[in-house]
């Protein structure tokens, strides 16, 4: 290490009063948030070009992909319902009305929970069922990553204004904590949503459908999980206008609260990974290694890359890939960036 | 900028020739892979002590969380079938055997089918069938995420095998190659693996369950998709015990090809979000937002750190965290850290 001849002063070695009353000054500027353009970028579908007040800086990435995934279920189900009321003779089972059987069976298909209380009686409306089951799928799969998010984020708020209301607490303050444990925060509302579906359908299987208690908890169990045995399910037209919009937000929201709790599952590891990283005293090895430039020191930038690399939050590509990119920069191969790199390669 | 009163050298400003000359020896250095400890510890479950040979390293963290959703599923499935088997009198419809009808209502329940071509028939199997429903779910979330991976990269050895068979290819380059279309190659494998399994479930279903293709076709888009109506199922012995193994390894690829086709989305949005930032233009501005620690000129670490957070693959939160522990460490405050530091860290 450092054995190639080269006169640079060891900083750390003997630090004079000047340098270290600069890094005394710079320290609070590393440990505020600096605004690098970074971090707007990060969503992928979002311009980011207009002022952005604080408060709604979390919700600004959801609308335009819920836009579209709403536009997609729309076509979907009005395409699905259509098709389906065209080709009413063909499916069988019990029937309450035309065009609003269709739209059950649609959703029922979609979501694939898959009752069987209507089902298709020709090859036509069966492949037709395969299509739509398979499209349908797929259109959950977005409505799962996309939408959800988006409804939760607007109950996210709902809750920071309610708090407000109650507390003497800014507003900064509760979005700072609601980041922190956001994936706990959605979890819990989402399961919260899920159990006022649950009971919202019991009580309307009961009275509207009459089933028994249990009959109608099995049946709500059997539909949110898409399970759909078939044997209890919704006969009478006012239960179908019900089921429409009951199928589609209960089984999107007990999905989701299975993949929160994979998420939180997923946070809890890498948390403690990153806990166990961060107190790990460091070696005179680790000092080798994390020694980028191979001068002797290891500044606050290269420690910084060494622990994330360590956490497993990037990899050597990543940092290879930007190393390349550093090297073209560097005009004049002084292993540094400074403003006339930058002129220089805007001149050339 | 760099105007509060420190004589530091602007190294890029006046480069020395020994400088430019231990800059150019280190680029190698950055550029090649260094052996830092984070590319071991990324997988939480592993240990990572034994030295592991180059070609194995990429499925030895698969291997335990494999055998433990393997004991699960066994744990699961044996519970389900003999608590069913108990029950059978209190289940409905078509039955052939006792044991294998209860095994069968397990895997149909599990993966949330849900034919209903046996359903429960009393208050104790309808919350048992709720019980087991969502249990299932929750461990086909655990299969998803953990042993489908397995499979799939011990299809990946074979395939390695195979290639070194025909080509006279170093097996390194095959799984470096491998590693960075991993998900593509995921995708594929099982997209073929759900081909097989469509094609030999319609076959069975023609030839042992006497159905016509279009139907046997049907029953198959219906199952693996989970919707079951249960017009059509299996209604022999043999079908059933065929049904057992189909359908828990064919719910769980087309899961795995949706969910790869999610990943593959995921990964050209990235791939293009990392292009724009590594392509885009460096300005005075960018160069001063980089410079971490305010000496006028921005190291390699400090450009590695400020364009991967532009990508979003780190954030301000995951510095801060660092750099707080790096104030710790740098006991003299001189602002970068060396052996003298280690030293009296150890000491006090």
């Amino acid at each position: 290490m450092a054995n190639n001849g080269v006169k640079v002063p060891l900083l750390s070695g003997s630090p004079d009063v000047t340098q270290k009353a600069k890094w005394r000054l710079n320290k609070r500027r590393l440990l505020r948030s600096r605004s690098a353009p970074g971090t707007d970028c990060v969503p992928a579908e979002t311009n980011g070009n207009e002022p952005i007040p604080h408060t709604v800086s979390i919700f600004q990435n959801v609308h335009p992909s819920f836009k579209r995934v709403a536009i997609y279920l729309v076509v979907y189900l009005g395409v699905g319902a259509l098709i389906f009321y065209l080709v009413r003779n063909q499916i069988r089972g019990l029937k309450t009305d035309g065009i609003l059987d269709a739209l059950y069976f649609t959703i029922v298909t979609m979501t694939t929970v898959g009752y069987g209380d209507l089902v298709p009686n020709s090859d036509l409306t069966k492949l037709l069922a395969c299509a739509f089951v398979f499209s349908g799928m797929a259109l959950m799969g977005l409505i799962l990553s996309k939408a959800a998010d988006y409804l939760v984020e607007k109950q996210e708020f709902l809750l920071v204004k309610a708090m407000r209301m109650h507390q003497k607490v800014g507003s900064t303050e509760i979005l700072k904590e609601l980041e922190t444990n956001k994936t706990r925060y959605k979890f819990f509302l989402v399961f919260f949503l899920v159990w006022i579906l649950i009971i919202a359908g019991t009580i309307f299987l009961v009275t509207v459908e009459k089933l028994d208690i249990v009959d109608a908890f099995y049946c709500v169990c059997s539909t949110f999980t898409t399970l759909g045995y078939g044997d209890k399910s919704f006969s009478t037209q006012a239960g179908r206008i019900f089921a429409v919009f009951w199928i589609l937000t209960g089984t999107i929201c007990l999905a989701q609260v299975f993949l929160y709790m994979a998420e939180l599952n997923t946070e809890s590891r890498q948390k403690e990974l990153v806990k166990w990283v961060l107190t790990r005293k460091m070696t005179h090895l680790d000092l080798e290694a994390a020694d980028l430039d191979e001068d002797g020191t290891v500044g606050a930038a290269e420690f910084v890359i060494y622990k994330l690399k360590e956490m497993g939050k990037i990899s050597q590509e990543d940092i290879s890939l930007v190393m390349q990119e550093f090297e073209e920069l560097d005009v004049d191969d002084s292993g540094t960036l400074s403003a006339s790199d930058i002129t220089l390669a805007q001149s050339s």
